[in-house]
């Protein structure tokens, strides 16, 4: 098993930041391990999108220290039979439901071992229906980066009961059709269409039967006039953006936008 | 009074966080007690909104660890006369405005000693008229979190000067008539109704003339076809939510609307 | 060069907190420097507004021990030839790209000095053309807080190449006129008007040729039916604000709306 980064865990929930929800859960943590480090990925996935918190986690956990705990509750099943995950993968530790939310990025990581938590020996019977985050996951996350071992808090599975995948590109010919993902704070249209998909010169791309007006390598190099453009984003995808505007306002486009790539 | 766990000062405000007010706060925190640890609760309290900041409160204080320091900026009546409060309750530390805001966490945890504030020995001429989360409040936690006695900070007071307390559910008969007392994140109508008043039976509950669909003991649970659904909450409160959807919204209410709980 | 107070790094981002943005450059730091302890200013600076970042570097930077390392990326030119940034200036220590955001506080504090960052020595090969906040900022600022010589990362620049000045207020006659510069999260209208600006007695305030009802110390003195009153903020400006409302939606108002000050 890896090692723990000295107590750093970080959070990534639907709970949004207007309720008392995320800093109960924090002091659970820290009633834990009262050394921990709490880092934020986000608390503003939209209400129960498994699948939004899956792309945070693919994107966000590889930049950190190996040892990190990455704790994730987007838990619509709370309270259902869905159990409750411990998994270790690529060196990192993740704390979550087994809802698909941590599919993706242990399946990018590799090398996975999963636990399904005990309710009884972690919360004592103090475990409410509705809010597993603050009465079970956050003392589990809290524990693990305290260096607690996982077989301590739980029993071994043999893998995820639950799995996720998003859409993926289809190859017609020599083009490639694709979706918008989700739509960043810039506007940025995402798509699901990897950089190793596109044909090596500079491709053309449609966007709901609308042309780009160009490819570039980043925004400020948008040519003057250029009202929408494609690019290759940081987290390796095709997206498509308005150069110093929001290219999804401009578009009236959002997820599930159809991206044609022909070369 | 409780020892300090190292350095953990929790943060509540209705700052929100597109400004610099937050900021300056934490750095004036780090200033007074450069090892601090921050941890934020909430800084979306709406606009001047005590009783919201004082249910966040109510909320997660209780689960961190002892010796936590609180501190609370929902000050509509800074540079006023209000008086500035350091509190101690059940193992907790508290710094505050006088307005009522820290009255029901005190309440509930009890065994209360207070200080008043003295801007003089704290913020040596310093101290602006509109922003005593920066000049006051957040030097005074940092100090406290740093292991300074209050005596060193403020004089005591007798208790506090300004209470506060939401609506209370009445009887009528064997019906319980409470209201919505806020709107979560979620879109759940959270009620002034507590566990400890429903009946033993599954209750039969109206929101505004309206009988919920089923009384359920988690979101995951609500029957097929159920639109909405009552439940207790996680903060022991009767809740009424909308299976995958946002209660408030399609019912078209808010805080203030009525319930009724019967037998 | 200033010591390093140990390991705090301040964000400022226009990054928002719905993506993997914030997390993924929060990562990089701390594999950078593990022992990071990371403090938000705030990621809700609206996307590529310069100026406003600018602003919240000022106000709130300062409030910080001195050594703290302050990141903002705020970068509409990422991945163009604009100079990446390391600075020293009043004991405080700033990463950034050079594109204005970083001139009014280092003006501010002043005895400033500069280096170009080498992304070849920092980002070995990784660095995408469109997020150097996670490949190349985030390590520099983190390698800074761990005790890393900027001379190691980069070489000393004369100083900055783009510089920033928000509108100034002008005289005319014993009048003075200025504008808003921003809206705030509580509505209240901030000008670009000092306080040493001001005549010595109780001035009279209009905005956008209507008078304020009142000049007051701080919002809870507003005298009883006034509207809208002006006062001093806590950043040292002329504000205008509506005693428990929100001015620029009471008034309509929001910034480039003209402020006239006279005796």
């Amino acid at each position: 098993m890896p090692p723990f980064q000295p107590g750093i865990v970080t959070l990534t929930t639907d709970f949004g930041t207007q309720d008392s929800y995320v800093g109960a859960m924090r002091g659970m943590i820290l009633c834990a391990n009262p050394a921990a480090r709490l880092v934020d990925l986000s608390h503003d996935v939209p209400p129960r999108a498994v699948a939004r918190a899956a792309a945070i986690l693919v994107e966000a956990c590889p930049c950190y220290p190996k040892g990190t705990v990455h704790l994730v509750v987007v838990d619509p099943g709370v309270g259902t039979e869905r159990a409750a995950l411990i998994a270790t993968s690529g060196g990192h530790w993740f704390v979550g439901p087994d809802n698909g939310v941590l599919h993706p990025v242990l399946s990018q990581l590799g090398d996975v071992r999963c636990w399904r938590i005990d309710a009884k020996r972690v919360a004592e019977g103090s475990l409410s229906a509705t809010f597993h985050g603050r009465d079970l996951f956050g003392p589990v996350a809290g524990a693990l980066s305290a260096g607690l071992s996982p077989d301590d808090l739980g029993e071994p599975m043999d893998g995820l009961e639950t799995t996720f995948s998003e859409p993926q590109p289809q190859r017609f010919g020599s083009a490639i059709r694709g979706e918008v993902s989700w739509v960043d704070h810039f506007g940025n249209l995402i798509s699901n269409i990897g950089a190793d998909l596109l044909p090596a010169e500079r491709p053309r791309v449609e966007v709901e039967g609308r042309e780009v007006d160009a490819f570039v390598r980043t925004y400020g190099e948008a040519p003057s006039g250029a009202k929408v453009v494609a690019l290759i984003g940081s987290n390796g995808r095709l997206e498509v953006a308005a150069p110093n505007g929001n290219a999804a306002r401009e578009l009236g486009l959002g997820p599930g936008a159809r991206i044609v790539v022909s070369a």
